[in-house]
């Protein structure tokens, strides 16, 4: 069989190292060059000929030129005549550009899936998509994890009987409702709506929250727009134990300050799909690691081995056949 | 500026004479024959040449006939050197096919999509896909139009100071907070669970409901079992006025029946977006016509105007940039 | 070397049974869905991943429910990372829609092939053809198995001292021609008109058939209706005894009836290539399967040995290198 | 409207004069110029920015030439800006490698027809394919036009009540078959067996032919062995007086030398496809041209009319209702 | 005739205009909009249907997010039904990137070709790539200008009779020798020896420029470490009066400093390709515009003019004709 | 490890001979046919399946007849289900039509690429491409060996203190410069400009060339317009012994002749990448074979082991990362 080569972009070296100790193989080097005109150079410093070739790169700030040094990779396997070259992307932003919401913009989703396989990607791994309709816009193979039952472990031990599980918005509350479900304890949702890409509103939560603990999970945190908002109705809701919990925790702008300074937050719990967990300075953030997931998951795609058993566990594996219609 | 030319699949004459009444030229007329080891040959039979050429056929049962109708259908008016090529598919069945739930399957949505493209489609209009998502499937440009703005002007003359808007399931709530906006009234959702293709499971609703009147909401009725089941929900709140509302009225399998035994129902509301309410035997249906909207849509795709203001009306566009994330 | 796996679609499991039992390995499953809509899902339940992936399907009525069964088992199979697909069609009816023979029609041979590759097909193992030029509208690498060596020993070892070979069509009298040289004996053929899909007339048959005993000879057999006219123009020509001999036996609407009133006819002769020879009541109908000769390439393709040599036989080859121009 | 703007090749400049006179526009001057290393540089030398592009070129000796030519032409056009590159091939020699007929070998008919799209042809008029399926190799609309009416028109008037039409070929009998029924004559074929490409063998002639005049028809006349041999047959039957007739007259290797030796053939005709007639010395050779045909049908493609219509007369119409199945 | 509408990025809004100023159309406006985590959304904001659209971008530094701005609005306009979409990318930066000098790279100038063509770009145009062989890069037309007429324009009416031209670099020199041959001077070159990035050496000049005035010629100029080394070189022989002249004048780094310092250049001369002249603080730096001919080229190629002429002067014809081999 | 099957075209059939004796494989055996048409068939006499194929051609005159050839072979062995194919192209002529340096023509180098891909060709393996951008042209992986090394290694162990490496053309002077580096000797070059394709002018040698020894270096001869020029500039100069290498010898046209008066040139250095070498009659013609590098490549490919290192000796590797900007 064909050996594993597995490359990193500058975006996130940390996550790789960790994902090839548990894999069992070295990371190999890159070199990446930027030319006095802004444009990149990126080599890979191993043989990739009839290779089994991974690259991991999660699309975090800066975004493009992360994207570009992916892209660049890719098309360097290709021309190296890898075997095959998967993409591996714990975070692939873009994934929340996956609609025509306003006339003559981009379904970015869709052209930067267009894009990685114009690149030369074979396949892709990643994690969490913003919506699972977004796998469809990829025209390869897609493998898509979800952190869910990272995320809902965490909690499985501790006395639950009093706490709901809360999404800030009512229009996308299945995450938070299959948590519920492994978890076994009801749910609510706020019914927001968007101001700006940085201020919502929620005027109203529905369902029952009243003075319960709440465990308030969204798939990503940028701002904490949403998450701040929801913190506040839940209050006057008298609700006084908050648990904060999001997949991909990207703590932008005002974030790590805002949060830090919110007494009435119990615990922050994330992953390491995204590396910006290590300066938000939050003290009560619990980070666990994908890595293992995600290693797991590239063992068996070189091996031949079903992935779809990874996808969930065996709850997630009955609810899928009746989330359909 | 060259001609526009409009045929007809099998699956929805009636609708295409409509949407032809409308823009003021001929249905142009097709032949389509049965070869007896069940293959099928469809012709076109207009000049095509240099033509701007529009084709409407919905996907309804039997949907790979008339799939299989519509990708000759395309394939003709390309051969025949027609200038551009326009799939007008009223209702897109496959849309529900969005995500990979379970191991191995085709996203078919997706896979439908390629096909139509492959087969010669150079632009698609289409109404009230499952998930806006499902435009980004497509790799040419879409037209995606909505109903809501209909069926929601149906009932803005009404008192609605005692109504809810109510959508069955939890999980895809956006129309029904849509609507509820545009009429001003508040909004609940059932949490469903889907048991399998025919049957759900709809444990709590979520939201204030008890005493009102409700305005059932979903994008599409084929069995109808999550909108009896959420009606039954109603009723045990106390619910005695319920209209059912909904953009595909497809009414399949026992729905016709089931519905006309539903005495608690004081309105079923629909579009003409597929052909079978003709045959469902519910005397308080009422079907409004997208024609027009249709019709519309097509004049202005084929003289370059502006189409993105027939996406939704003022308060569609504003909440339009409220939406995203 | 990896594993073959063998999936069949609800068209013929019987034949993909015998050529798995032919093959050595299990016939591995699909679970085929209807949703209410009329939209179908397909799932393989088998691990595909690096695997060598047959999927056998003729197209046989329901056609394009057939067709859309093997396209999503095709895409299925690509989206679970098999390392190749191979779709097995052992009766590919959109093969006589082969040229543009009246204005703004598709030439559906061609769009089906592209339809097959846009879903995922890397390569095509067929039967007869309805002409081999069908073979170029794929892109994909095809292996074309032919029947006529099958069909023609079922008369080898009688004494054919006084038969001839009669085709129905004047025009595709290739087949004919073939196994008269295989058998040894003069071929002669109706010089055949078509009025309608279900009617023809041969005015004329052209050779020398008066008094001889005929083996007619037709690749596919549907309603019949060419066969029973030869027919009668044969009785016509003193002809007493005669075979009817064809590699598709799909005897559509009435022609089980009508065969098996045919006092005439001394044996019917077909293959299972598609599975209606079950239900034709014709008693004097032989079947001869094509499980071995499709397991027997299936088993080559896998293993990466020539399979040219099975296209025919010795005679063939030589007559094969004789047919050009 | 886009002006029209016509080039030629170095293959028939003649033709393409003549096309251009019944168009009533200029050829345009291309310059063709030869490397010292065998590469090839050819200019067009009028501004094609958003014109209506039409390239004439027959596959003639020396057939690889010539396609070079062509391909680089359509490249130019499509690289200057063209609206739309039309590929007029009044002679497609590839169409003959229509099928697999041997192991390892490319279906060239096809691959040059990608080879063709890939170049930037959009379209391709063409005339008189070796079989009509080759239409379906090509992934651009094709506009096929048949010589059949203006080769049988040459016999219209003549008193043909003691002459049948002769095939060579007993498998290709269909052009014969046609040309039979528009002049209202019987019809008879050899059946012809291929030893290599410059020899046959024709054992009989299937079909009634003693003592009548004979019309023999065939697509093309290369070397002209086929004919020669159905030539002799004939004699032996009792034929005297013979005309040959062809489209494409290539009259190749010692063709003419053994055409103009053969006193018992009253007449030869052909078209003007190809240049060749010019050097044959045959002296009761009849050129019919294609010019007028070939010219209307480019009028209609760029003025948008319907070019079925000129695809054959109405009998022909009403024949291709028929001749499917 | 369907309208022209021009959008710019964000990378050189000045220049933008002022083509629309010579264009005498008014800049379309776009609005484009950074998410919290990173990524971006461009919208054009003026109706594109059927309309011929030029979006201006030079991909300068941020190149990776301008370039991804341009992507977006490529798509966008393909998305919203747009006639022809050309990019203008007046610097194409990825131009250097033309080889594959190392081994496992990308050759990033083909990547990105490859990206512009799959969001959506029909044709290409721009100035002065690094070498002329990257327009064959692109898939797509392309139209590329030079503005080496424009600066040696700007030395013509001098007095250049004790003048030569100097190439910083042997290997690249045809810039040098054209504008030499266009003002009737000789030309020199250094040996250049590139270090990396941003150090070269020059150890020889080859040719006399002993005691004369030197116009040194690059095509771009960065960092200016070539620049400054040839200088050196230059002052070592005897070279007094220096002008330095490129067409793409990006001053990276330290080179405006640098070459502030540089008393000993008469006089600095670039174009507005790029914006970044505006930031130099160099007093004695000429800035000629090319957006009259950007301008000229959109409005032939809008027209379906020959552009081809405006390639350069008919002094670059006749060497073009001479450049080859 | 699956096999490697070699294939030679009929173009340099002693090379590929050559190069399998190096790997130790046979090399498989092909039918080319010619019709009478002038079309052409090539048939593989070998099995493909699962196979690793080469293909060995170089595009020597008649360069036409020998692409199609290849291109028929491409698409045979692909047909026949190859695993991977391989064109190894030592000599791409069409390289140097390598950019638009006239209105209206192909970039031939580019198309060609494209044809060769659509044929089939899984990769390229070829040599001293006229400039090392033709690479990005193609749309596969392509290694691209020089033979500098082997050239240069001819001259190593000779007194080369009163020597200088020549280059005809001042702009392409990068390959002498190259192979100077490697020998330790200085550089010189003519400032050519080109007439026509046969006739050159270099008015002056730019360096140090009087009364020293000169190796004269060009990718390439055909006609050896420059090569004659050059020579007679140098004797002007008072240089005596002059030796000539280049990689592609085609010695087209009279140059045989011409060269073969040339008594100042002590020694022709070429390689067999072509096979003209044999009818020169040059008697002080050295052939240095390229085969061993070929084949080296060609196992290394087949391996999956790193083919960069042939790519030129440690010095070019340490050079190579100078060459750029």
């Amino acid at each position: 069989m064909r050996e594993i080569v597995v490359f990193s972009g500058s975006a996130h070296p940390d996550l790789a190292e960790s994902v090839c100790s548990h894999l069992g193989v070295p990371l190999s080097p890159t070199t990446i060059h930027r030319f006095s005109n802004g444009c990149m150079q990126v080599q890979l410093r191993e043989n990739c000929r009839e290779r089994d070739v991974f690259i991991i790169q999660p699309l975090v700030p800066p975004v493009h030129d992360h994207l570009m040094e992916l892209l660049q990779m890719l098309d360097a396997a290709r021309g190296a005549s890898a075997s095959r070259v998967t993409a591996v992307i714990p975070y692939y932003g873009y994934s929340r550009s996956d609609k025509k919401d306003a006339p003559r913009i981009s379904i970015a989703g869709r052209l930067t899936a267009d894009l990685l396989v114009t690149a030369g990607a074979n396949r892709i791994l990643t994690m969490t998509l913003h919506v699972p309709q977004v796998h469809g816009f990829f025209s390869v193979p897609v493998d898509h994890l979800e952190a869910l039952d990272i995320l809902a472990g965490h909690f499985r031990d501790r006395d639950l009987s009093n706490t709901v599980v809360v999404s800030p918005d009512f229009g996308r509350a299945k995450d938070a409702a299959y948590v519920g479900r492994l978890l076994g304890i009801p749910v609510a949702a706020g019914n927001k709506q968007r101001i700006s890409d940085t201020e919502v509103t929620i005027d109203t939560i529905v369902g029952d929250v009243d003075g319960k603990d709440a465990i308030v999970i969204d798939e990503e945190i940028a701002t904490g727009g949403s998450i701040l908002t929801i913190l506040d109705r839940l209050s006057e809701r008298g609700v006084k134990r908050k648990s904060v919990v999001c997949t991909h925790g990207l703590f932008t702008g005002a974030a790590p300050e805002r949060f830090r300074a919110r007494s009435d937050v119990t615990e922050f719990v994330t992953t390491d799909t995204v590396s910006s967990y290590r300066d938000t300075g939050i003290p009560n953030l619990s980070v666990l690691s994908v890595a293992p997931l995600l290693g797991e998951a590239m063992r068996r795609i070189h091996g031949g081995e079903s992935v779809s058993s990874l996808f969930a566990g065996p709850e997630w594996a009955s609810e899928a056949r009746q989330v359909r219609v």
